[in-house]
């Protein structure tokens, strides 16, 4: 989409923080999910979203993933997002109480149906998550 | 809806805390607003709402108030309720850059027609908030 | 859209009954306001939605309003829609009371802003409905 | 989350009713799946939802069952719920027919997409509710 | 719902072109699907949905699936419907290249959630469809 | 958000795209609108959203126009973006019986209820734009 010069740095930049945020080889299998549809989906995520976005000061990585959840939970639909966020939120130093807390407030904006499903999908993450003990 | 009795402390506890995010006679409005039609819903709101969920410890509130934010812009339709949002989250701290940042970010995940229209809505809420000065 | 013989039959059957529940002109008012834009969308709201679906025995009119009611609700934008149904409802023998019931119930799926944004429209459509005594 | 004083009594009233509408082991499976998570959102569904909204007079059982499936029909994204709710509107005297209906009415407002799910949701809930012969 | 007589004429416009679109036996499918719940869902879907909206000239049909997929994408919620209007898009001759950027173009008003699990289940499609050679 | 040279011709060819498809002075009206609260929104929307996304090929204008209306009466809350998209159609060249077909045909997924209330914002549309004779 760009030429390699003027992407490498904001890709890079968006690249270092995804995997910080979501683990180490996160990037890579956003970019090799999407490289037989559509590459520049993973890049303008990696890119645009990371790079761009995600990557700005002006609120700490922690309250940005707390928003996300906010943010997934009150779409409904958006599962796999609510879990790659939820494990991001635990990832840049957000307590399991924390997301708790979102849900739970979000529910009085999105419903109860949304926020028993997501706080249901937040317990498996946690699950798995705390054998790496948070 | 409960006995004035158990009612009560909650009740105060909610209404002092809505007033405390969304100024003083904010219980008052929304009292008066639905008395001819369900005087229930506002206690619920300001019973449930406020004295039992956003009172909660967990996440402070300035946070509570981002993610709330956050959920409103995703809706799309709750305009009245995404300004007072954005007013009650500069009443606990936030400041304009926060609040402009969480648009941004959710963005990502709710569209930038959602995103656009809140971030107007919120100019709108910062020009007659700064008269006060924030 | 049909030749004016299949169509008459269903047409005039919704057309009966959208004024029944709707007030005396107002397939008119749809057929009008339609009429330069899409007329066959006026024929369909009129020939397909009332005509086939609202005449449909199996739950009475006044549940089939109700029901609409929790719909518009919960979509959260259709507030023309969901002006006309609370009217419609009124019309076919809902009261006051059942239709707040249902926005109330409605608070806990599609959260507590649609709901105080669609009860506070009630109000509205009370107020003016009720100088014709309900 | 309250004294179990001041909980037990609208707790209980709203257990009953739950275990009336859902099933009677409902209530337990509700807070044991929310209970390393977030068992006050159990309590709240069970205290509020149950013991305050749905335990209102106004509407009648059935009616508020009816609603309820409408809502989740058109959230499009509350399976769960939907299921629940449709098993919920047989347990208090729904027929399947009024089920089907109310769904064919609320497509005309959240589309046939979500109607045709749900239809096909209401199909497996009546396959296994039958068994029990409706 | 019809007399076999009227129906039938638009039934089987509906039929054909519902055949031609998603495949020889999906009208058969559709039919057997709702037959046991609400045939007449089924009946609607076919004559209304196929034979008066989707057969109208104004737009051809490659257009109208591609405008098919943007809305399903962004309900978000509607996956059996978008997979099924990614695999009509390509039988009536769009190209892989055209579902994708509508799919990006999307994007922007659905956000990047919803355009990521759409892209993903695109690719599912293609991957099926392209043993056929598309 | 860039460097001046980077952004530069990414963002020219975005803006010059913005003011073919929705006229010439509505980039500086972005701009303007949200210089005093987001102006990297404008950026971002200049840059990426047209310098990136609509100016890709793959689909001609009209399609990508006609689609993102299609995405945009499925919100049902963005209403100022289908205004301005219902416009950038004609601009590129879409005719008014394409836009109504759009609208239509979205009405089977998204909702009569938003297609109706999309359509009457078409005609407001059309009757303003034709005035310079569509």
């Amino acid at each position: 989409m760009n030429s390699p010069g003027s992407r490498s740095e904001r890709y890079k930049k968006g690249e270092a923080l995804l995997n910080r945020i979501h683990g180490t080889h996160t990037g890579d299998a956003i970019v090799s999910a999407l490289e037989d549809v559509c590459p520049d989906l993973a890049s303008m995520t990696i890119e645009w979203g990371f790079g761009e976005i995600v990557s700005r000061p002006g609120i700490d990585l922690k309250t940005r993933q707390l928003v996300t959840v906010a943010s997934c939970v009150t779409l409904g639909h958006a599962k796999p997002q609510l879990q790659a966020h939820i494990e991001g939120a635990l990832s840049v130093g957000a307590t399991k109480e924390e997301i708790v807390e979102v849900i739970l407030q979000v529910a009085l904006y999105a419903g109860f149906a949304a926020a028993t499903n997501a706080m249901l999908l937040a317990k498996e993450v946690f699950a798995s998550y705390s054998t790496g003990d948070n």
